[in-house]
């Protein structure tokens, strides 16, 4: 039977199937505004982002014949990685096509797991384009970022944790959205708790399509931002559909309270979040999400950041603290 | 019953009654020299080290007169915010004695921990003079930061842990030491397993008497370290007894070394670990610890830096780093 759509069950059933392949990533409690809630932070996966989860589910479901064709993926990094990880783990041969100003970090960390990597112009070339044309040479399975039933509910493993590991559903998930996979996917998982999802500023298109009720796209003029991992043009309708009947609503962070939000999360949690995978907290941080009570989890999504702009946000961020001593 | 030295049956009951407490602390995959093993993640527990445990382990059982009273401990930084934050918990007022040149961030996490700080000069004056003293003036508790069998016990729980997330006893466990209080534990907890205790260069003193069979203290012309948490200018009979009785064996590492460690914690873990809290880690990457196994596990035992030397460091690792691409 072919599924139309990602839901609860298959949330649950991809957590089970992936438990063996993927880090159970800590719930780190933090003080907010005089209140003790919860960081979940996924940005110590294997690979360094949530990604892992969602290529798992998608490549452990494949038949033999197709592990020998391998997969092919387009990715900025994360999913690039956490599909050439699961790759390696299952014995497959994985391509991934990159924009060639992805994060050396992520490239770098891509090469040491044993995938190909094809560059691509990320302002005059389509990935999806080139990604489904290698797919089509090599045989390969094109393991797509979001759009895709098995990645959503993949990812959503992260809301089964959440609620394992506080004992019941959280009050308030923040969570920091792209594509929408992590969001949607945890939305699934958690359809008792509000689901507050954050994009960059200009970026936060998923913001404006939960508003309107129907798809907006990215717009061309979009302001340049640190968090590479959330540059995505277009939602999808699976995506968008889970966050939309979940009753999510959506808010934007500067680049600024990124920043921020990274050195806050160096110093008090003493975890690296790279400027994508800290929105969320940055939004928390801003009172930007509303009553924060100590039954909310704000996900941190990723720690994949050139350690060159890493020293250098750290180091503007600490030069500008007051001294308190 | 007085009870002369801490044992294994000790440290169990210890995980078992600071169990609601502390942090969970994730086991979390690494490779190095293309073996994957594991780091002991403790920078991420409440307070950014292990201290806690032991300060938890301590105050739970002390009588509610006791408690009234407060307690007194005398701390580089570390075991002073472990002790505020267990204090702080079972609803104690707290003393804190610091050297004046402590790292700011310890003493901020104290102050907003709600305890009293009182500073001393760590050159002239004695700091357990002046533990002593404050403690007789307000009736309170000293709680010392390793020479206890409490304290040595409750910092064990880490390799109770250890052995209930690996599955069994690790072949290995790689630690920092500096009294040797959370190295002491684990070898009660582990006694199975080989115990390599890790000092900065210099300040290897347990390194020394383990090798000598009896205790030397650190010479008074020991090197300046970044490593505030290790610097203990001497050990304990019932720490050096634990790691002696265990045929552990030390080794030292050099600032470059730490501060590599550093980097690479924050590249490939996503954690940020504080000088003291790397120096295991950076003996494993200098291959300074003999063989590594998958059931091999590194201790990183605290994540207090300086923000400013914290961004530093990485700058001046991220600069010297060979760009791949």
């Amino acid at each position: 039977m072919v599924r139309e759509k990602p839901d609860r069950a298959g949330v649950e059933a991809a957590a089970r199937r992936i438990a063996g392949e993927v880090v159970r990533t800590p719930l780190l409690p933090v003080e907010i505004g005089g209140v003790w809630l919860w960081v979940k932070a996924e940005c110590l996966q294997r690979g360094g982002s949530f990604k892992l989860r969602g290529a798992a589910n998608r490549l452990i479901q494949l038949s033999d014949e197709e592990r020998g064709r391998g997969v092919v993926a387009f990715s900025s990094g994360n999913h690039g990685l956490g599909t050439a990880l699961a790759a390696r783990k299952l014995g497959m041969s994985a391509i991934i096509v990159m924009p060639s100003d992805a994060p050396a970090v992520k490239r770098d960390a891509i090469l040491a797991a044993g995938a190909r990597i094809v560059e691509m112009n990320r302002a005059t070339e389509s990935r999806e384009e080139i990604g489904a044309r290698l797919a089509e040479e090599t045989g390969g399975t094109l393991v797509p970022s979001f759009d895709d039933i098995d990645i959503i509910e993949g990812q959503g493993s992260v809301g089964v944790e959440i609620e394992h590991q506080l004992g019941q559903a959280p009050d308030k998930v923040i969570v920091p959205c792209g594509g929408g996979g992590l969001s949607g996917g945890i939305a699934l998982a958690l359809p008792d708790s509000e689901i507050v999802i954050v994009e960059p500023s200009g970026w936060d298109d998923m913001t404006r399509s939960l508003e309107r009720g129907s798809i907006v796209p990215v717009p061309d003029d979009a302001p340049v931002t640190r968090c590479d991992a959330l540059q995505t043009k277009l939602v999808s309708p699976l995506t968008f559909g889970a966050l939309r009947d979940a009753g999510a609503r959506g808010v934007a962070v500067t680049e600024d309270e990124i920043a921020a939000a990274m050195a806050f999360a160096a110093r008090q949690l003493r975890i690296v979040a790279e400027p994508g995978g800290a929105v969320a907290l940055a939004a928390a941080l801003a009172g930007k999400t509303g009553p924060l009570t100590e039954r909310t989890v704000i996900v941190v999504s990723g720690g994949n950041v050139d350690p060159l702009v890493y020293a250098e946000i750290l180091r503007a961020q600490a030069a500008e603290a007051p001294r308190s001593s």
